[in-house]
């Protein structure tokens, strides 16, 4: 029934064209909303660190140049993704002639701020803010460790990766004299939110937040959350999915 | 001129009728590419831990039912969202009375996996095998840590956590014996494929890798990264977001 006025009077073009020009403008809008607005998307976003990594990865190797399928190829995107993602930060490529992998290093790089080499202090000496004041990809991506804190006093006045700790009290007058950029926070949970107004009071930029509980912090200061556990559930699930499909597998078999 | 055709004859509602049968095919066959089908987009998976965890702590507050929308301010969710993840397993609460926290808590942990009691070992006992032995929310989150291994005689038979640091030429015989399910490599980017492969070799379930290097393992195998500096630049980016803004700002009022 549906289908019969397609048949009725003239219609049937008029329709058509209706229809037509309603996708057109649909698509248009959507393109407009992804493309011509300034915001880029989170997941774009989150892309972008990956992107870098693996770049960086190929100049290692002496690689100059690399077309998008072959990009595509080695990190599980499609071309089509990543000539997309690209877009939204200007052209970095040419038809044919592949992407040089220096330049978009830089143009990455840029885009993400590593060139204006942001200064941090761990605030928490345990375990993991020695593992973190000891990661080297931290210092090759630009970040400057300038100091490191603890409450601990057995702990204060010994060094980390050749930095000073100092005693927590110490962390305003730092943070202003030193113009710091970014706080990681690897303290227990009862004590990272009185840290992390004091860090905000003092000008604090960003904060990289190891601890299980989410901050309260004015929006204009950016806060990313690393959450370990959240990590190992999601593996779980999909040893869980990999154990089922065999499950399935076997039982198949046995029919 | 396109909308001239509104107007002639009788094609009005033919063709808004069009329109509004083209729409609603579209809608249904786009809900049908979401939710019929059995795959759970990688979105939605990654959201599963992050539901899980704001649910264990309403329930440590003792709060045992939540509508979609309370879960929403607090998650900065939309309801909409929370709505359609929750359907892709299921459906988890009742118009009107919003969802009850302990179901919930029990029906994200099973589709996780998280009933399952996994066990795992560390590979790699410095500054972060350490402080992810000591991570008490895996514990938390129904994980087992059943070993640590090293290949430093000088940390070897000592104890972490309460759980001895073996050698590592004895992980073979201990995943085999012990039917480990989840390998934490910390290891440095040199040793992490070679051990990898020692781990696929035994029969390990899946392994959440803190190494800079991306495994090459059998599909049937689930790898899970953890970037640390791809979070850093994430903030990095942020930062430098806010600094424009602010100096675009800062601009404006000057003119």
């Amino acid at each position: 029934m549906a289908l019969n006025i397609f048949y009725k009077k003239d219609c049937t073009n008029h329709a058509t064209y209706v229809i037509i020009i309603t996708i057109a403008l649909l698509k248009r809008q959507v393109c407009a909303m992804e493309n011509n607005s300034k915001k880029v998307p989170e997941v774009v976003i989150k892309r972008l660190p990956r992107y870098y990594r693996y770049l960086r990865e190929l100049l290692n190797q002496d690689i100059r140049r690399i077309s998008s399928n072959a990009l595509s190829n080695m990190m599980n995107v499609t071309a089509s993704q990543i000539r997309q993602d690209f877009n939204y930060f200007g052209e970095f490529g040419q038809q044919g002639y592949g992407y040089n992998v220096k330049y978009l290093i830089d143009e990455i790089g840029n885009i993400l701020g590593l060139n204006d080499g942001d200064t941090m202090i761990i605030v928490g000496a345990g375990n993991l803010g020695r593992a973190l004041a000891n990661h080297n990809s931290f210092i090759k991506r630009g970040f400057k460790l300038v100091g490191i804190f603890d409450n601990d006093n057995r702990i204060v006045g010994s060094s980390i990766h050749g930095v000073r700790v100092r005693p927590d009290m110490e962390i305003e007058d730092f943070v202003r004299e030193n113009k710091v950029d970014i706080a990681i926070l690897t303290l227990p949970r009862a004590a990272v939110h009185d840290m992390a107004n004091r860090l905000v009071s003092c000008g604090i930029k960003g904060i990289l937040n190891f601890s299980y509980s989410e901050l309260d912090v004015p929006d204009s200061v950016p806060v990313e959350n690393v959450h370990l556990s959240d990590t190992l559930m999601t593996l779980s699930y999909r040893i869980k999915q990999q154990k089922d499909n065999e499950q399935d597998n076997t039982e198949d078999d046995g029919q």
